[in-house]
């Protein structure tokens, strides 16, 4: 595997468009970041297109008002994690000299769906009995709170502090601050989460162009290296008896380390699947980044806000920027590529060398057939 | 990239089952593939589940009753030629190095929808206005039939050879003969196609295990060798003025023999996407096996039929076989590499030394936006 390099980014803000379709959803976005790598649309060998519940042929549906159908279009799924696992096909076949330039597209548009949480298979035997993605998470918090003996504001913390971020991020569906009184006293939905600790359902798009390290050079763009891809499935927890332990993601955490030649101590900032408040502590430990039962003193210690030594969510996370599904893999890789070019504004991480971009994905409850996609990239 | 080649195959018989789940259908595929390809569960890297309305995390869904979900599982979505995508993304990652044995599936269930031709995407046009699957077919057979002068017989003729052939495939959906009386009287869909002239649909499920040919030398399993993976998007048609020449297939047949360094004239069987009669006859031109208008002729003088120069669906096709989308791709390979390696019992292709599978995808009149995936086998 050659070196790979990401050389332009592209996002729309995330939000509710009912009215649009979703390839009117993600074309600018693809048009943004073709422009950003200062590529032809002639130049992109193969395109990748994640999406969870945008029909059949998703990626060839939006690259049709661009006139780019003529190129190997793969549509790839895997829940939340679909344009994560997009991205990665990508990188491989780029990395195996097939294609020396490439799109990674992940899109998605929930305001056709009826509203409220994820749609369930009907074969999903946990999710028949309610175990929606907010009744399980809502489980895991009220263990971990019990195991740690900690409170509900330490999930409201994060939801203040993703508010804080997501401020300062003009492609964020929701970009005010919210108080931590105001956090703990929203509309309850599965108890001890409010709806502060959700995040916000809509529509969204983000595209990244991907090359080879030497077709990069050719167009004068450094851009930022991959420095390790890890898709992995398996249990989303690691059993009923222990609901506050994500195996999935340690795992891929181990691996995308080994993988980089890096360790936790290395990373200078985080994009992390924060759908739920109560999943961004549970990461911080999974990720290596504190100790089981630490993550509320990381948090308050300010050692994850913009300013601390790993501000994980600069862009706000899926709090403030929403989470349609398939948009949200490839949105966070925009977020780190911009953070380590040093172009993210007022939300920039200092001298931000080394960025981490994880997501999971889930059937429903997840028991057994999560998936985990980290990407650690580099400049 | 290093030479990948195809070690196992299983299929189940394609056919209504309602009362199974996607699950419930493909894990058998799945270890008759494992089984077949003399590998353990332990040895599989990775996986790539090809599905188009199979359904958020159909491969994680397949691969938990089998206790294999902790490997990386990327589930890969073009309509009718899903798996064929899924089996091409495989391809490259076993070429590129980073598994040495991964595993393929094809797997769909139409019967969980409400029967007849396939749901539409509210933004395609052409199909709102009442341009589905089976009336674009019947327009580009009307379109064939009066640019060359033949009756709708030619049509029957490639059900009739369709049906001979599927009475010898035990994992065929029909699996009885029709006269070209019966099929000319069968009851009428779009004119000119009649029912005998449309694959039937139904449920299904197919899987190949592929390695390098190192990994394949180590079990002393040759397999059948991947001679070329060609993956293409584009316009199903050329235009509305020329419904009758497949640009898509065209140009991925070229880039197909190119990077297999063969010619037409080289491949001794093809599996092609017949889910109407009158695209086999199309897809004889397009591949290069007759010339433009001749395809009748090449059908009638016995040319593609078992025994002739060069047998296309052995298998019985699409016409016999069903076509439950997402699972069409693999199960044409799943034919090829079992031809190649002289045990297709009643069915076999003598002396078969190169195959084809040939599958197309379209959004639904996919215009502008279908794909088309070619892949050549070598024994």
């Amino acid at each position: 595997m050659r070196e790979v390099r990401v050389i332009g980014t592209g996002m729309i803000r995330f939000g509710k468009y009912p009215e649009k379709t979703l390839a009117d959803l993600a074309w600018p976005a693809v048009l943004q970041a073709l422009a950003e790598a200062g590529v032809e649309r002639r130049d992109v060998g193969a395109a990748w297109c994640g999406t969870a519940l945008g029909g059949m042929m998703a990626g060839q549906r939006i690259l049709k008002p661009l006139g780019m159908t003529s190129i190997p279009i793969a549509n790839v799924e895997n829940a939340c994690a679909s344009s994560a696992t997009a991205f990665r096909e990508g990188y491989i076949a780029v990395g195996a000299g097939i294609y020396d330039c490439a799109l990674v597209i992940g899109a998605e548009k929930l305001t056709k769906l009826r509203g409220g949480p994820l749609p369930v298979e009907q074969e999903d035997w946990e999710a028949s009995y309610g175990l929606m993605m907010p009744a399980l998470y809502a489980m895991r918090a009220r263990r971990y709170l019990h195991d740690h003996k900690f409170g509900p504001e330490v999930l409201a913390q994060v939801s203040v502090k993703a508010r804080k971020h997501g401020v300062k991020n003009e492609d964020a569906q929701i970009q005010q601050e919210i108080s931590l009184e105001e956090a703990l006293a929203s509309r309850p939905i599965a108890e001890p989460l409010r709806i502060a600790d959700c995040c916000p359902t809509g529509d969204g798009a983000a595209a990244v162009v991907i090359a080879s390290a030497e077709f990069a050079r050719k167009l004068s763009r450094q851009g930022v290296r991959i420095a390790s891809s890890t898709l992995n499935s398996g249990k989303f927890m690691t059993g009923f008896r222990d609901f506050t332990s994500p195996e999935i993601t340690k795992r891929a955490a181990h691996e995308a380390y080994e993988a980089a030649g890096i360790g936790p101590e290395d990373v200078d900032l985080a994009e992390v699947h924060d759908a739920f408040s109560i999943a961004e502590l549970l990461y911080y430990e999974a990720l290596g980044f504190c100790a089981g039962g630490d993550a509320p003193k990381l948090l308050a210690d300010g050692v994850t806000s913009l300013g601390g030594r790993i501000p994980v969510n600069p862009s706000g996370g899926l709090l403030s920027k929403g989470h349609p599904v398939g948009a949200t893999g490839v949105a966070q890789i925009v977020e780190i590529v911009r953070q380590l070019e040093n172009r993210a504004g007022g939300r920039q991480v200092d001298d931000a060398k080394v960025g981490m971009a994880h997501v999971t994905g889930g059937g429903i409850s997840g028991l057994d057939h999560g998936a985990c996609a980290i990407h650690i990239f580099a400049r």
